[in-house]
């Protein structure tokens, strides 16, 4: 993922903290490159079933309200809360109400078997839970009886018609994620389809002379190629369209030519490795001419970072080890994804406490890799190196350790992001 | 979702606490049920990006160790640290080690160029930073030229072999869920296709004769089904396939015939409604002769629940309230999946303080849905009703009150699961 030392090379990674971006400016930058495909307003109407994942493109009101009618919270007897004094009363019973039907109205002095969400007949405005009724079950169909009822508010037992939501209300917000709970709340509007973003289309180069497709035999001193599996599985996670060319050599006309070749079939193209402050990292040297820079953010992994653009598309280049990588995409492309499109979720973040205490370089924000438990603290998985990919395998949070800070103990309070 | 009052109906839904079965004992019954088909063993080898999101069938070993063989953590000059006494000493720089090609063996009083990633070539024990030389860049490949460098321990930025993991060693156990991280690995070891449980397909059954499909005109007294979408998404997003029936009516016979058609075809039937103690509860009814049993969990919502076999297929019917739908799936059967197949992850269980004080009834497990924000509070979405689907769709948590709570206070700890 590096090139050959060179005479005018200049300094490795890292550079002076001052001259080093912050990680929101850069987060900034990438929310800039990717407006335009915003601005574009790609959107699809899609039956709800296609739109699990996908930001919801407008603004949703409810056609109608929820519950649509007022309806019973309960197996009981449907009556007028005037017709039951404090001593309760012996009521008539009348036709039961099955749920779907359309009741009669509830004539004074009558109660209404009636079962959980039917309809609330007009005239009734309370439901008695057939388990305080004397008798405590339903009359045959048909026979003539009686039940006493104890005394009972009005409202008791009835979901009002638009308790949960009034026809008219929002709904759902532009940008909403459409998980389960959002497309079951269109269905029980009766929204049969839904208009959301359009999938972003996302070209992934790996680059690297000594990086080897798995599968195939390992010649000494190569490694296998992980970042194109991480990156290609995490943009899919995300929701990602993933396009793969093959694994670039570090020649830059070869990467140039692979890049070329999808030109106008993609929406932003991701590179890993190439980025650093060598003369011959290969994807410095493929923007050459193009409209792309090359920073440093203050940040541990993932400090150096190429944003751009190739050819009229967006470009992000992401530096060459998997764990950094995978911040990379995780700090700066899926949160500004989240952002602008709905779609994947925001990271759950939350406060945890370090299982053991750490240190960090106090001009960089650190992002080392943790197992949550369920008891609110965090343990670290593995050191602060990018290569270790056995440990991110065994994590299931990125834990952040602010600029400004160079160590924390035990016990201390972190920021974790869930995976 | 319930049929009509009948004369010997018996009780609402509810019965007394010291009948219900504890969530626990239900949640073994659903692992018990669905143990045959773990038993069964059906798995299949993917590539890796077709793996994603399965879980992993059978422990993997590593087949090499990572990184493969001792490279440079940093751009610099590889030495051996007995060349460098404590004032530093200037030693004669050679060819330089580019990133995949294996290195020439390095001479005594030799420094050699080296780039994050290279091969550390025999006789160097560890690596110089560029920026600690003197002059702190590299010399022009081919001049010859010396370089000053300060005392280094050994081992010094030097990625040893198997220090992320060793050949042989475990690299994820037997049950894992295939996430970008996962799958990472894998390629980085090497591993082009990996054994996992094969997909599960449900067969996802609705019911109610007062229940329409979205998208079309709703009749007075009906409501739209929304337990369809919520659960085949829900099921979807966990890694199912879902094959989905008609809306059933509360015709037993109708619902029979719908399920029977697909016997065969599917590994599980869940269905929707009809699980209450009527009489005329279609899916009770649907199931008379079958070896399935409807029970009353201390849960709520979600209390009546059927679990059995139709055909010799397991057989799960949850309650018919969309929230009563989504919380039984969330309770029962997905961490059932989650512990035996390793598909789908499991939820992220966390304490949370209360933002607002609750009741509960004290005799059953509470579910309610909240709003988790990342200072470590939750806010309840909604009241405890079980039609709240906007309530819903606007939470990101359940929040669990257990059996024996009857009210909590503001700032109370209570258990949280993030969706």
């Amino acid at each position: 993922m590096h090139s050959p030392p060179h005479p005018h090379g200049g300094a490795p990674n890292g550079g002076a903290p001052h001259q080093a971006r912050s990680v929101a400016r850069h987060r900034d930058a990438v929310t800039e490159l990717l407006a335009p495909l915003l601005a574009e307003g790609k959107t699809e109407s899609l039956p709800l079933r296609d739109a699990l994942g996908r930001g919801l493109a407008q603004d949703l009101a409810a056609p109608l309200s929820l519950p649509p009618f007022a309806n019973s919270q309960m197996d009981g007897f449907a009556i007028n809360s005037a017709d039951l004094p404090d001593g309760g009363a012996e009521l008539r019973v009348v036709d039961p109400v099955p749920a779907g039907a359309t009741p009669a109205a509830l004539d004074r002095g009558c109660a209404a078997p009636i079962m959980t969400g039917a309809v609330i007949p007009s005239g009734a405005d309370a439901v008695v839970p057939v388990e305080r009724a004397a008798p405590d079950r339903f009359p045959a169909p048909g026979v003539r009886s009686t039940v006493w009822l104890p005394a009972t508010a009005e409202g008791t037992f009835v979901r009002a018609a638009g308790s949960d939501i009034a026809a008219g209300e929002r709904a759902l917000a532009a940008g909403t994620f459409l998980g389960p709970a959002q497309l079951g709340l269109l269905a029980a509007l009766g929204i049969g389809e839904v208009t959301v973003h359009r999938t972003l289309t996302v070209l992934l180069a790996t680059t690297g002379d000594e990086v080897v497709e798995p599968g195939r035999p390992l010649p000494a001193g190569k490694i296998y190629d992980s970042n194109g599996t991480l990156l290609e599985s995490a943009m899919r996670q995300a929701g990602l369209t993933v396009v793969r060319t093959a694994i670039s050599s570090d020649r830059p006309e070869e990467l140039r030519a692979l890049l070329r070749s999808h030109i106008g079939a993609v929406d932003l193209i991701v590179t890993t490795g190439g980025v650093s402050k060598g003369a011959y990292e290969v994807v410095r040297q493929a923007m050459d001419g193009q409209p792309a820079e090359f920073v440093h953010v203050a940040m541990q992994p993932g400090g150096p970072q190429g944003i751009g653009q190739f050819e009229g598309v967006p470009f992000l280049g992401f530096p060459g080890n998997p764990v950094s990588c995978l911040v990379s995409f995780e700090m700066f492309l899926r949160p500004v994804l989240s952002d602008m499109f709905g779609s994947p979720t925001r990271r759950i973040s939350l406060p945890a406490r370090l299982a053991h205490g750490l240190t960090s370089p106090e001009h960089k924000h650190q992002v080392r890799r943790g197992s949550f438990r369920s008891d609110g603290t965090v343990r670290l998985e593995g050191g602060d190196s990018s290569h270790l990919m056995h440990a991110l395998a065994g994590s299931n949070a990125l834990v952040h350790v602010p600029v400004g800070v160079s160590a924390l103990a035990e016990g201390d309070e972190v920021e974790v992001w869930m995976s």
